[in-house]
């Protein structure tokens, strides 16, 4: 397998390879480095870039000289590395004051106060150059129904979004917000649980044309979701703006595991979709963002198993994506498409210039008994894939 | 409990009184009646409404005639019977011809076909009276991941419901669209999986102004999702249409059971929705709608079983109604509300009039500790719920 | 509703009111108490005993001084508050020591480490007078397939366990074994995921007979279970000894939510069957330990919300006490419940003394198509169930 | 990839070729065959046998010489084609009369014919051949908790069960029974959910000695489980007596896809413990039986798409296996499992002669903190693993 180059745009979290292992049930097994620690390791695995919330690299109460210092260790350090910081985000979670919600939470105050956090890593991004601005709400949702006004958190958020959104254009930032879904924890229930439901509300923004999303596989799966499918619908409404990408298990914590280490052939499919795009509709909207990591060395891992974990993230994706092309290269599998009439889909319904009168009148003589007797080998073009996944 | 009236807008499905109990692994237990068999019945129990598919009352091969003579029976049974048919839809999954979706089925003469069928349905909508067209796009999916170009299959389900919606426009029918999410069941991954997916691409329509949401208690639920926060989601987006009640146990087979059945405490807060609204956003959009239930009588029982069941779905209404109106006229949970700051959600972050520059500045005070420390009592605000619940 | 008394047995873990609200995503909320001070709360409450892990006392590093000391200091307050020690278990999680197990760790120093300090705290046990001795092994599984050696996993789990049941035999301690299974959380797959696994080892046991289940609500909801009939194999094995009761919403995170606060209906059916026992097999095991709460005051609370929150446990239970004997002393239930042939189901299906061969012969004149339309009314007795609990 | 052979001992359901595609929402899309007719079929791509209930052979209502004629002309047909019938089992759930249950139905009298035509089958098992008789409870269950004495139905489970094991015994059939556990579908919640549940039952027959499990691949997964632990914990017990293996993409409906075609990983897990046994217990038990695969065609799929998805399930499993034998012949891989100590996990705990005091002083020195600083690096090996998987 090759090594990943800076084309490749491979980028990790700092608070991934960062993490120490503290878990609901038990304490860090392992010390933090600074973050600028971080960069080397990473540089020399062969990642492109790096991305943080504002207090991976400060602490939550950094005087400005503090957080300016830090920043510009981080930046050196990213610089001489050779990392591009592409994406920063803001903690508002992890402190108690956030305990009830950064942009939603009941307490007037707390959410002022959170949205100026916000602001203030809307800067910081600005200063660093990165391109995305991710916004994850864990704390925005709630564990009891009746504790919150539903429309007013969603008009809180809204207006949270959209102070942020236009406080960019105002300043003339190059950035764009990615907004992350997730569907629980740490809350009972999150708000903009999935892909859908971001979407649903970037509709409602009055800043809505530089907000998209920021997918994480991971938090997909936790709402029984297919993350390519999503993934499908971000891109169709023009909307993918950042990619977050582990691995998940099935319906249980949020696990953050390597890329590919949870479902494998979803992780193939998803890898197919950025880097071949859709196969009958070449005018389609592509992802060509960084490929971000948000993934956890597990606990049980010690200062190894971190660039072990990292590498293994990259590994994956390179490995699925030689597959993922021979996949599509393979003669045998294009005619099994077409035989399939997959490429039909890409076809409108309606003719161009056909009347609704003449549509509903052509379909007289369509032979029902014989649409249903079809033979669809959708299971040999899946085999298909699984040959080339695993032969 | 109080008598179920026309003013409840009790509405029921043909096809779940009309269920026989067939299931993956057995056969019918009970025999079918002919749809306006059940008109009476309905009517004698307090229900106000009828919706139906196209073939709960005609035959997928039915002539002009047939189909004619059967609607008119129909019509006249519910006009006897006082009952109103509030909602139509279209069963495009039932025959072999729509195995792989109707609207976005590979085959192009077979999607040609369900768009027609949908088209003819409408018309039927239209002379039945009926305010709502449901969409329930249960074949639109896939098993496996390479059978699909997905941007081309979300461009046909626009392409359709963008057809659909026209058409209604152009006949000047006085029907909305309500499309009827659900993640799984029967294929492995449905197209627009959630309230949110469907808000999605109702965003990316050409004539969505007429379209909205039908969500479903099981369907929300089988993706792990908090019903009352989509329905709260729709109505921020006012795009609550319709809605289908019923009951489902986590994430399993689609059960549809009788509403309250399930999740007993999310179905006292959606009723509490339903009826009280946002207890602090007064002039949010409310849901006055039909109250439909999409439930099966359980496999095990017969035909009082039919009936049995039919009147526990409204008697779960009205219960879980008389006691949400208790719950939020208690003044010992208006202060409890007002304690936990719930009120203070609906007051904007930034105030009117204050500027951005003002906002950062004014909260340099923010003693985040003291916010950390805030006692929140959503435990006992929720514990004050129950004992209207149940105490 | 009345007041909790010490005959309902109600007892409290010291780590669920003195849960601090850290979790994987924020810092704790609220300040931890010293054991013995949440001693008088629960006392004043109505609680009747306490539980706690050994390092929910004394440190993980305490000398042997500084341990005894903190037990006694416990011990005075319990025997000041009246309260009862019904239970003692062992933290074999936190420290990262445990990091891949306690009894099962790869590291054979470290599980040798974990099997002495539960043997240490089965000796505390004893010397607080407990009845029940729970081991949950939370770190006892793996992420990784490939990681663990299973059968030999499962033979060092049963190792351990048949040391430790032994132990308290040769000590001649009145002592019996609870353990508590959990499919995941902390990890990703957790050796004995459920009841029936438990169950399932225990019958490979040595001393078995001194070894059941304490069987958590949470646990086995997040393995898409159902509780009640969890707890109903377990006493069918005579093997209820202790539970842990608290509320669940779905497959996430572990929430310890109040007992009933989650999945309401099923809690009332929990507490049937712990007050009313099953209702047509009068000579089945009941169950009459402690009622004992692990469940988690939500991280929104403060000090008032621990209390209300441990407060609210007792009330749900008493309250669906109340409801459940309600419901099974209500002739009309009774009625449904012979009519549904629900108590012919005690019925041996061989008659006693009847030939195999009789047996078999007997049926010949079964009518299955008669025994197919039999008329059940589950949804009607369930309904009346429901009218029981919120009516 | 080789072709199947004989040796691997390859089987197949009847049922499963021959599922003609009804689901809940839709009707069949193929043509069913006689059962015979599948036999060439199979035989042709490499099977070794085959398996079927009874009705999959002749109807419910069948003479009994309409039924000996059947199942001579399956006989006939197996042998010409070189197929051994390997297992038997009864359908008791299709028939309305088994609506409530097999075994456990409340009405008397359908239990009794439950296990009438469960005894019946078993008669058939022997003159067929088979080695083992399966028995999935399908029925057993409830949907509603007040519906069932759950003591009553464990106790009715286990006579049914008895009265079957003592029945071969009597009989000297060369017939071990397999259970089959599942958590849902078609009721709600199935008694015996999970291989743990039924090995806890089996520990309470008295004829338990010939009762062991079937497990299912998705049946486990359905229940967020693990489904290689679970065989792991039936071969601990030495009760894997047959295997069910298929695809399922985690909770929802039964999906039956084909083996691999869902959790690739596990999959491959599962296929290295079935040919290469635990790595470092040489002595525990192995599983040599049938390799039965119980799956559907998907409901898309034609005739044609019959024979791709039986040969796809033997192509997985070829494939993974030769795969999970280069991982464990892999000296990277080996050497990686003893880095981790994964073969020390084999040794006892307690050393042989070691006294219990002895043990608890001898831990004495432990260093808790360097063993919480441990390196495990079980990421690379799962790592390892997917280079071999997929590299």
């Amino acid at each position: 397998m090759r090594t990943p180059t800076p084309e490749d745009k491979f980028s990790f979290g700092l608070w991934t390879v960062g993490w120490t292992g503290t878990d609901p049930f038990g304490t860090s097994t392992r010390p933090a480095l600074d973050p600028w620690q971080y960069a080397d390791g990473l540089a020399e695995l062969g990642a492109w870039g790096i991305t943080f919330h504002d207090n991976d690299v400060y602490p939550f109460d950094a005087s400005p000289e503090l957080k300016a210092s830090r920043l510009n260790q981080l930046r050196d350090a990213a610089s001489k590395a050779g990392l591009t910081i592409e994406m920063v985000t803001t903690n508002t979670f992890s402190h108690p004051c956030f305990k009830d919600g950064g942009l939603t939470a009941n307490d007037r105050s707390a959410r002022r106060f959170g949205l100026r956090k916000v602001l203030d890593a809307v800067d910081t991004a600005a200063e660093c150059g990165a391109s995305t601005f991710v916004m994850w709400g864990g704390r925005e949702g709630a564990e009891y129904d009746s504790s919150k006004d539903l429309y007013a958190a969603l008009a809180r958020y809204k207006e949270g979004l959209d102070t942020v959104a236009g406080y960019i254009k105002s300043q003339g930032y190059d950035l764009k917000i990615g907004l992350e879904p997730k569907p629980n924890e740490p809350r009972g229930d999150i708000f903009l649980p999935s892909i859908g439901h971001a979407l649903g509300l970037i509709a409602d923004l009055d800043h809505g044309d530089i907000v998209g999303l920021n997918p994480e596989v991971g938090h997909e799966q936790m709402a029984n979701l297919n993350y390519t499918h999503g993934l499908a619908q971000a891109l169709f409404s023009d909307k993918l703006f950042h990619i977050d990408l582990n691995g998940q298990k099935g319906l249980k914590y949020d696990q953050d595991l390597v890329f590919g280490h949870g479902d494998l052939i979803s992780a193939f499919f998803t890898v197919d979709l950025l880097v071949n795009g859709f196969p009958f509709s070449p005018n389609a909207p592509r992802y060509d963002g960084p490929v971000h990591f948000d993934y956890k060395p597990s606990r049980t891992e010690g200062m190894q198993g971190i660039w072990d974990s990292a590498k293994a993230n990259m590994e994956m994706y390179l490995m699925l994506a030689e597959k993922a092309r021979a996949f599509r290269a393979d003669p045998a599998v294009d005619a099994l498409l077409r035989a399939n009439a997959v490429d039909q889909l890409a076809l409108p319904t309606i003719a161009e210039g056909e009347s609704l009168a003449d549509f509903r009148a052509a379909d007289a003589d369509f032979d029902a008994d014989a649409a249903g007797a079809r033979e669809y080998r959708y299971v040999e073009l899946y085999q298909a894939a699984l040959r080339h996944l695993i032969g």
